[in-house]
């Protein structure tokens, strides 16, 4: 329990305040927690409520000669696009009923959107963002997953080998690490943010 | 509304009953629904009541000299596989909720292992069962979604670039197409199911 | 808890085991439960598996000279049938999880049309099937409401006057019941089943 | 983080945010977006956090010389009032789940009132308020729809005829377009808000 | 599908199940898993459909002196034995999705008793029945739990030292194990059914 | 409906806004609602945001020596602490759902401890705190009760008489009442809020 004014006095064996984490204090975005034995959701009480923005891609590979008239016709169960753009979006927004760790957040949108990259690969972008104290990536991962699985749901029984390349953070921004954009290949990161580190805390 | 006796009959415009559906009856696993233009479930209300199973396969790259240490001490949030692991097995739990046209099912066992391939790939392999009319491979697949997606959210803030790479089935077993297994890249499919055809219906 | 061999034992205050239903075994369809105080499930434990199909209609009502430009272009939140249709699969899916005394059910399909019915009236049109112990008419029910909701969300900054005009159940089949489907006006039902009683026990 | 290849404006290479909608800015109430093709949810990341309040009605209607009985003695899964609140309360608060395009909100309040209007009809009234960046429409009218529908559920073995006429919204208030309230018949809406304008925008 | 590379036994390629697990054949009812390190569901794919049936049971306890006038006047939330109930009968048909390693089931009954056991203590039982091949002690635990969360939360306004005493099995019967009743105190159980032994395996 | 300039103006019989409970305004904190025959969530509208934050604590106790050997090799399903705790997280983000009258809350952090607290007991200890205009009480109350379900989950086959001894609340702060704890026996407790009173209200 929290005695605001008297955190760093003593704490008996028995409080039942969270220990502070180390994820808000340390000087490397590489932290490793000291109750590293236990798993944990972060306390973002303290932080600022800022406006966060992510965005995600999952993409979706489907043998040659599949793609097309999948677009043009359908697959078994039906069009894909606006069905997988619902479930993403429906995910999205229950991603802290899903990965255990995360909060439950308000989101102010989740926007999803499916279109083919080249003959073989339909790309999903989700983007997420909400005001408040933590990031929005994983709202974004899922939306961008679930909306991809949904793919898949309705187009396997023309083959099952299609798979999911991929989900992948894209972009974020908000929040103490400023913004950060995926970069080509090898050479991945170039802060921009106010911060001028990349980590992403959550 | 089902007159079962009458389903040849001609059907008024006005009748409510799906009509049967071409997945059920079409002579080539490459199936496009004749209601192109919506979306829709199959209905799996004649089909026989067998033991399905199917495994699925999702992978989590990390850059370089992070899985070592990860899998040693823990990430920011913790020990992550005994939560990936519940969190995949309760995310292919609720398949149905999740993906629009699948069938809500009881299902038989959910089984999740995570382990690494190399040094900087954790491979989740879900694997689902069930008896009833409609195959698990949904299941799997968000089963092992969900397990790489809690992954990467317990790790991100060592690395945003950490990655999902691929979702994919990799074998099926039960019901009339009988017995899927991935095979190696182009040379895909390997028939050996009673009806000697791959399609994955459902 | 059942004490099978004791069934007919007179029975402590304390027994744990739900008294018999009345609903099970009363002569007359309309059955006011001898605990009327207590809300309950109804125990399906000894009715057969049969099959069992429900559809349900909803209706909505939208002001003059709306209607046809929304089907044309959609609406303020995009075309409205594959997201209603979507929702209302997923809705009907879930009907135990908002019922609190519908059992949870496995379902065969959900099948949910969206048609216009004249000028202002966009009718949704949702069939449930399942093969159990019970009947499916609240999923239709569910699946049909929430489709109708949805296309009011999508469409209601358009006009909040747009209104759900009934949600009625059209047809049931399946279990001792029988057929039963909703007749013009008084005149109401028209038993064609097994017992040509058309009472909907669940 | 879309970039989108054909903005018709310059835009930041940091701008994270989607396109700004035609509804946040068009001079009529009735918007069709310009992305007709795709559903989507409105991003109110900009608008205040204002207090929002909003009602709706829906109405149970049974066949002569049920609802007396029904109300004195309960229906066949016993009494149905607190049943029908509390799904309806908990179905309010979960709009997000089952609305596809709505977002998720956190609210102050979720009141569910049930009364019977005549000798034949139960009316359910649903009033949600929150604190926020969008209205609470379309809570109210979920939680009037499934505390009807429950009721339904709870009644439907005395008579499967018993029908849900009507869901509608009665009142709004909050948000840039004020407060708005259904008058009688055609001449529907008196407008009193700040804008002097009626339109439901989220 | 796991093709583990180091069984000891021999597996055929076209195995897909998991390994059999020692809680199937186990000579002891005190089994400890071989895969002591990872968290798993039991595989019931081979197990008979058997009816099962299970009654937990939950007691909150008050200050003195609150009760009574709480039966008679309900609580500052209103009166809780309905909305207790309709919550522990959501929460039992919920149990697989909150209990991770708990298997989603159909359910044929649950039924929420609550009565006072005394000046001080409101006694919840819940009974939980299905046809199925696993037991249905964990619904009947959750419905038990939730029903008195939800007491406490009608009631903690009154004094927050309210407390729910004992969450705890009372009776169970179907599958393998039998019948198993908890018995007073030290001398716990008593086998009844036909193995004699008590284990509750799931 | 608020028409918040005429709150205090007579209201008629039909009016939709919810009367203004008395529990925001009684002088003593064992309020009884004057609408005691219906329930009812308070309405949190002009409660003030403040940082809030709760403990409670579930206790499992086991038979004698059971519980060293579960914690070494662990259980029937595996090792319990890490499942049991993300069951407990992901419940106490969801506790809206479950418990009909709560608000739906983001949470800053849910944290949940399991440690031995003798030889034959399991202490679970869970803590939420939010920035809202309600307590987390039942937040911390379904965390730690779902994670001690969970415990029993993995543990009922070694023996079906493991108990959950006692689900309360230990502790909490914030919102008008100030800081509550548990203390020992009769004399419970100590006032050490602004307002020196210690009801909790939500």
């Amino acid at each position: 329990m929290p005695k605001p004014p008297t955190r760093s006095a003593p704490r008996s064996r028995r409080s039942t305040r969270p220990r502070p984490r180390p994820t808000t204090a340390a000087p490397s975005h590489v932290v490793v927690g000291s109750r590293g034995h236990e798993s944990r959701m972060v306390d973002v009480g303290e932080k600022p409520v800022t406006a966060r923005r992510a965005t995600a891609r999952a993409r979706v590979r489907f043998p040659r000669n599949l793609l097309k008239g999948l677009l043009e016709r359908g697959g078994p169960k039906g069009p894909i696009t606006e069905v997988a753009r619902a479930a993403g979006v429906l995910a999205a927004k229950r991603t802290g009923d899903l990965i255990p760790m995360c909060h439950p957040l308000g989101l102010d949108v989740v926007d999803v959107r499916i279109e083919p990259l080249d003959g073989t690969t339909l790309e999903v972008r989700c983007t997420a963002a909400c005001t408040g104290r933590t990031g929005v990536e994983m709202e974004a991962m899922v939306g961008a997953a679930i909306a991809a699985l949904t793919i898949y749901d309705m187009t396997k029984a023309l083959d099952p080998r299609i798979e999911i390349r991929s989900v992948e953070l894209l972009e974020k921004s908000g929040g103490k690490s400023g913004h950060w954009k995926r970069t080509g290949g090898a050479r991945a990161r170039a802060a921009t943010g106010p911060g001028r580190r990349n980590e992403v805390k959550r």
